[in-house]
């Protein structure tokens, strides 16, 4: 039986989703409560890594039971398990063949700045005290819409063989005390969304204009885009699958 | 020249606003501040005190200087002093015999509480994952409008001399995944507001009715009211003064 397991986690105290020796990641962690509870060996599959220090609000993996599960009892002892850092929000059954990577249609993305201090807002939002313009800043994210070459804004060491993605949603919002940056893509490179705001925060700056920001989509050249912005302000918000892939 | 300090504040790591010996407070934390960078000993006495992991969304103090200053620089200078635990929103002149505890004219709070599991409402909300009648409990508050004896929802030790308090808002409210209590008052008793809180809680879950909390009230004894919620749900949130205390 394979299962979705859906969960939000403050990402602050790891070093990412990956498993890695030596290192306190999410997907170690997660499979260490699963495998302690089912009484046996569970490795789980994410929809893709988080860096570092990144946040969930949901992640989606899938793990595999010999026999059907209780999945509100598990669902109930994991939350229990766990330190306040991770929740799990669902436990669903799928289809034996889906894949939680290979078929999720859409990844959404939020980063969450503040620009004035802000006590509770601090953990887990960029702190930027300087005007933006973020009409600007909207001109030039929607300048990302669309199936385009995003090799610009791609961590140089990477292992994947093309830099193409198809970017459907890329906007600024004022949400109370905070300004959000929405993106959703069918795929992200390593630190793209980092690298995107970074660079998009230059044009609300005034260092960049809407021209300067097209040439750099245009170079393909990671070292033409800003600097990443640090990864406290980015939430992992949802990850979408067709509805054929659940079994009920 | 006296001035008005709005602040914000985490309280998760101080012993609570009221200075003590050997405690981490914050009337401590901001008058070392203030003393420091105006270079003179400068006190500050605040609207009223909050307990040992309570936060503020706006907490107010009264300050003196022997000249006027400027209070833009003031306020950049202490928000690069403070930690991110710490937030001035603004300082403003006021009238010379203004005093920020006996002139205030209300106080509002708010409680956090969460009935799912959540690691990023966890450090300043209670987890309470358990069904509550919303409309019971709104019911129970609107019992507490009006000016009556709170005797039932103070500390016992403490040293007013009667428990008096006049209440103009009672309500709960869903808002984004948060269950949040607001209650204001001219003034609040020790401990007053977890203890209204843990009160209507019980009647929430059932094992109190509408009947039952009016008795609580009317009884003018401690121990007859539930118990008191933890403090890091807890916010003062907004203190009001006439405006005639303000200098321009």
């Amino acid at each position: 039986m394979r299962y979705f397991i859906d969960i939000s986690y403050n990402g602050t105290n790891y070093h990412g989703w990956q498993i890695q020796k030596n290192a306190h990641t999410l997907q170690a962690e997660i499979e260490n409560a699963l495998s302690k509870l089912l009484g046996v060996q569970t490795p789980i599959m994410g929809s893709g890594r988080t860096d570092a220090g990144v946040h969930a609000k949901q992640q989606i993996a899938h793990f595999d039971t010999v026999e059907s599960i209780d999945t509100e009892e598990l669902k109930f002892r994991l939350n229990r398990f766990f330190s306040p850092d991770i929740a799990i929000n669902s436990i669903v059954g799928v289809k034996p063949d889906t894949h939680a990577r290979f078929n999720a249609g859409e990844r959404a993305y939020q980063y969450f700045i503040h620009q004035h201090k802000s006590p509770f807002l601090h953990p887990i939002s960029y702190y930027l005290p300087k005007p933006l313009d973020v009409d600007l800043m909207n001109e030039a994210a929607s300048k990302l819409l669309g199936t385009q070459d995003f090799e610009s804004f791609s961590r140089v060491k990477t292992d994947v063989n093309n830099f193409i993605c198809n970017i459907t949603q890329a906007q600024w919002k004022r949400e109370n005390d905070s300004l959000v940056f929405h993106v959703s893509a069918n795929r992200f490179l390593r630190g793209m969304v980092r690298a995107l705001v970074g660079t998009l925060l230059e044009v609300g700056l005034g260092k960049l204009t809407i021209e300067d920001f097209i040439k750099i989509i245009a170079q393909k050249d990671r070292t033409a885009a800003g600097q990443a912005v640090p990864p406290k302000g980015l939430f992992l918000s949802k990850v979408t699958y067709p509805s054929a892939v659940f079994s009920n």
